[in-house]
């Protein structure tokens, strides 16, 4: 576990780092023989391994372990469901312009390097120390307005040194045409949510979930038109998302399992420590549950599973950080951002949210389905309920063709509004109300009754909240790669530097690197029988049997952050030698026994410990 | 093995199988609550488990097993892309539109379900019925002007009995915008090759690949703006692909590995036999490779590696299909389909192509890079070569500022019209030339002498062929299920109707289900002992704790294709129950070895026959 939070990682040089990735083919531009293209990246085999053992161990950790329901859903989306959903009208980055070269620049990004370089100056005064780290704190959630009062305030000019358009609303979504008549709209789906939310009865009615509460998860791409995509992996405008959306009764956000996380610690910078521009502290989930940091059992429940996942993975450096109220969407109840340490300093992967029931009823009104469900009390309630009596023989008689509308304001009037016109009735014997259609009704005592009555309820129907972890996988395996990066020295008269990845065997590319020490035909058959042993026990394996030297081979796969290496070597023993990555010690282990060996040390979820390994057979000096 | 190829799937009644998957959501259309949207669908809980696990193995098979460079690319593509290669302007299908309605229908498939229609009325005259044969072959690569040929001899009319307009194309692509200024097209991919072909230059120098050939490697989502999707999940606009692009030199296609798969046998419907009407032949792929009925040995190891995964994954009926020589791209060298049989007939899974060095070449002269590689040859070879010696004094003199042209005319012109320009040189001592800009030129012997030298040679360079492997990954699931759908009757008196999937252990949503006969705190404990035991193990399980009867519960997870049941019951001798689902047969075995027998059972590459464990253990009637 992390024991002190830096807020820098000392031992990562960004060039060299880059150029390991670049020389290895982590990642790349995409589309690379014409220059690339902004913000859309390739995966190289390494990294491209690594996701697919980070998205499994993602699905064994949450999917398998929660009994979550999986969906595999479309990026193509019609428009009404965007439209519901609130993203064609709000789903928007501030741009602003410059107005002599008409380059486009985000705004807040803008601002918030603004801030971040103003406070690199040491003279600064206390006030604007003050109002740059407010700044900083602010600039993620300010409307167009509040952009422009800050460009003009501190007379900012674009990095050409030309002034800014006003600041306007830039959709970030990717449109398309669906079908040949090129007159349906849709998009490109920047989340992953909605498509999770509109299985919701679905899920609930197939048997799949069984019953409340339940969550739903997806792994997909995602898409967002970014103004400015930069920071590597960071600022894409393709990538993979992991995310889950918890269903569960607004009234009941405890957790069953929540005691068995209670004692995970995490780093905690709630939306007061910010404030008070005061480090993150320390907490475990029960204490911030509790003292209500966080805002219920489910979120924390969810928060302490994602720093247990984070924790497998092998992330070193993670806090978490709560929005703003001003920063979270406006239906949010709340939300924390698991950051991970990177060279672009804490950056957002993990998004955990309480979207409350908004969604559901969004598209509950804009589909005119029920997307509700029901709860069944324990035992029967008695419960006070308005009743309402119409005379609809009166009603008709006195307003004719308008009848309709009159009875339809009655009977769905709010019970405050019925309360009131209750109360004019017994007064005077009539009241004026105003339909839908804008009609003006005088209503008297004849028509309408109003009274309560206790009724035995045995239920209720409710629309869901939501609590939703969602998961940039590309950010991670970013933060992991940066975070796992280390150069040796060389032992060798030369004093080589040599790029190692300290990856977990969970998440390395590939698990053991199988050689023979020379290319001698016995050498090579050995290899490719323990290749073949370890293949079929489901380890994946990587060769080398090029003429190059042992240490040069060694090198080549610590820079692809494998943690084992065997060699078959020459001593006719019966043994080879198994090596461990980053204490590059060795040991001789009988060739019958290796395999086994490698698949415990390897085991997902409980891997043997290397040390262990040392004291069952003989260690020796490395090499 | 298939013995017999069936034209049906017997077993199957459509509407029941439809039901079953809609009950128990294994897919059913996206964005259900607002009506869904044509050709899009999303997977549910057991669909998606299965596409995991077939994505899973087909790594498995392919990317580990043949040490393939997986690549991770993006859907988002720059439009140069897909200029160069050809599918801006060819990527199309031909349209016909209603004139009266306006509704756009795709014409080939229109045209094949005429044929189909014609040669059900048994009285057709016997030209007719090979003229529907034919066109029935031909539907898929015909022309514009052919359609419409066809469209008038027969006097065909839309569905609702209109005028057809004429055929014309339709390009398949979904376009957007890429950036914020909006003026860089850009699509969404229709296939993945482009991405992995890009990256060729980069596998082969960053030490991944390490050697030609190799093959690159991607799974991932494709797009297609289908004119009229239907058949499922067969036709859609949304899809993923697996694809392999194999990278080979063009002058060595025959495979080190070939020996090894040369005895596998398939169904094979050449081009002559589909041009002959007669049904497919059961060859070995080494026969198919040796008669020359499959162009080379690469493809042929391909296609046989297909027919074993198609095979390890439970698919029963399947037929490689040639392409004919007008349905293929115009640069292809050899194509088959793997075929699966469902109930709209038989249907392209997988494609095996060889692009041939097409795609490098168009990227190469789009981009300006050289994405070609170069051979050593194992010994130097002596080759004879044209010399030019060029006197840049006397053709500087001779032509001013046109000196420049004429000397790369000079350089650069093909060996026959070097020869041919040294005839007339030596036979009357003058020539005339035209350089590219239109230039005449006299060119005397002195300006120029050719000659033939013999050199040596060390290797070559050359741009690869591509041999391309692509799976259809939706359709093949689709395929699998059909194929493994049946109905079992229940042998109680209600005689009640069960559906089974009959889905192998590695491609099963999950692979085991462990429930208590009773409701009892002592028998969900060793319920739930023995789920954390299998997810340890990896062996993915569901539960189903409701008050169902065992008998209820076992049909749920029958219908979910989970191949085994373990029931924990009252009988107090340390054993619980063990079930198989085809069979419907059961053994008491001890609770202590019950996981150590169901991850044997579900071992992904050598699982144990569940005959074995009847054996071991005793076997009780069904229950």
């Amino acid at each position: 576990m992390t024991t002190a939070l830096p807020s820098k990682l000392e031992q990562l040089v960004r060039g060299e780092f880059e150029d390991t990735c670049r020389r290895r083919f982590f990642f790349g531009l995409a589309f690379d023989p014409y220059g690339g293209s902004a913000g859309l990246y390739d995966m190289g085999p390494p990294l491209c391994a690594m996701k697919a053992n980070l998205l499994t161990y993602w699905r064994q950790h949450f999917v398998l372990e929660e009994s979550m329901c999986e969906v595999d859903t479309t990026c193509l989306t019609p428009a009404e469901v965007f439209k519901a959903s609130g993203h064609v009208v709000r789903f928007n980055d501030v741009m602003v312009r410059d107005t002599v070269t008409g380059e486009c620049i985000r705004a807040d990004k803008f601002l918030e390097e603004y801030g971040e370089k103003q406070l690199q100056d040491k003279t600064l005064s206390a006030t604007m120390v003050q109002e740059m780290q407010t700044l900083l704190h602010r600039a993620a959630g300010m409307t167009p307005d509040e952009i422009k009062a800050t460009i003009e305030r501190y007379q900012l000019k674009s990095p050409k040194g030309n002034p800014f358009s006003d600041p306007f609303p830039f959709n970030l979504m990717f449109s398309t045409n669906i079908g040949p008549e090129g007159d349906r709209v849709g998009y490109m789906r920047p989340e992953l949510a909605q498509g999770i939310i509109l299985n919701f009865k679905r899920l609930l009615d197939s048997g799949n979930a069984q019953r409340m509460p339940f969550a739903g998860a997806c792994i997909g791409t995602a898409f967002r038109n970014e103004i400015a995509p930069r920071a590597s992996l960071i600022r894409v405008r393709e990538f993979t998302l992991a995310e889950i959306e918890h269903f569960v009764n607004p009234n009941e956000k405890n957790h069953e399992k929540f005691d068995k996380v209670k004692d995970v610690e995490f780093w905690a910078w709630s939306r007061e420590l910010q404030e008070a521009n005061a480090e993150p502290v320390r907490l475990t989930i029960g204490e911030a549950v509790e003292k209500k940091i966080v805002d219920n059992e489910t979120l924390g429940y969810f928060m302490a599973r994602t720093a247990l996942f984070l924790d497998a993975v092998g992330v070193r450096y993670v806090r978490f950080r709560q929005h703003q109220r001003d920063e979270m969407a406006h239906y949010a109840q709340d939300c924390w951002d698991a950051e991970l340490l990177t060279s672009y300093g804490w950056v957002e992967c993990v998004g955990i949210a309480d979207r409350s029931a908004y969604d559901l009823t969004q598209h509950s009104n804009a589909s005119k389905k029920e997307l509700g469900t029901r709860e069944e009390f324990a035992e029967p309630r008695i419960e006070r309920q308005l009743q309402r009596k119409l005379q609809k023989g009166a009603i008709g008689k006195a307003f004719g063709k308008n009848a309709g509308e009159v009875m339809e304001y009655l009977n769905t009037a709010p019970e405050t509004a019925c309360v009131e016109l209750n109360g004019k009735l017994t007064e005077s014997g009539e009241a004026t109300i105003t339909t839908s259609s804008g009609f003006e009704a005088k209503i008297t005592s004849a028509m309408v009754q109003f009274d309560y009555k206790d009724v035995k309820v045995t239920g209720r129907n409710y629309v869901p909240s939501v609590i939703e972890p969602s998961f940039g996988v590309g950010r991670i395996l970013y933060a992991l790669l940066e975070q796992s990066y280390w150069v040796r020295r060389d032992d060798s008269a030369k004093n080589e530097k040599r790029a190692v990845f300290s990856l977990r065997p969970l998440i390395a590319p590939q698990k053991v690197a199988v050689f023979p020490l020379l290319m001698k035909p016995e050498l090579m058959r050995t290899a490719e029988t323990i290749r073949s042993q370890l293949l079929l026990s489901g380890v994946s394996t990587r060769t080398d049997d090029s003429g190059a030297s042992i240490g040069k081979k060694y090198a080549r796969v610590d820079e692809l952050g494998i943690p084992f290496c065997i060699t078959c070597d020459l001593e006719g023993d019966g043994c080879v030698t198994l090596r461990e990555r980053d204490s590059a010690r060795q040991v001789r282990i009988p060739e019958s026994k290796v395999t086994e060996v490698v698949v415990a040390l390897c085991h997902p979820l409980l891997p043997r410990e290397w040390a262990s390994v040392e004291a069952e057979f003989s260690a020796q000096l490395a090499a």
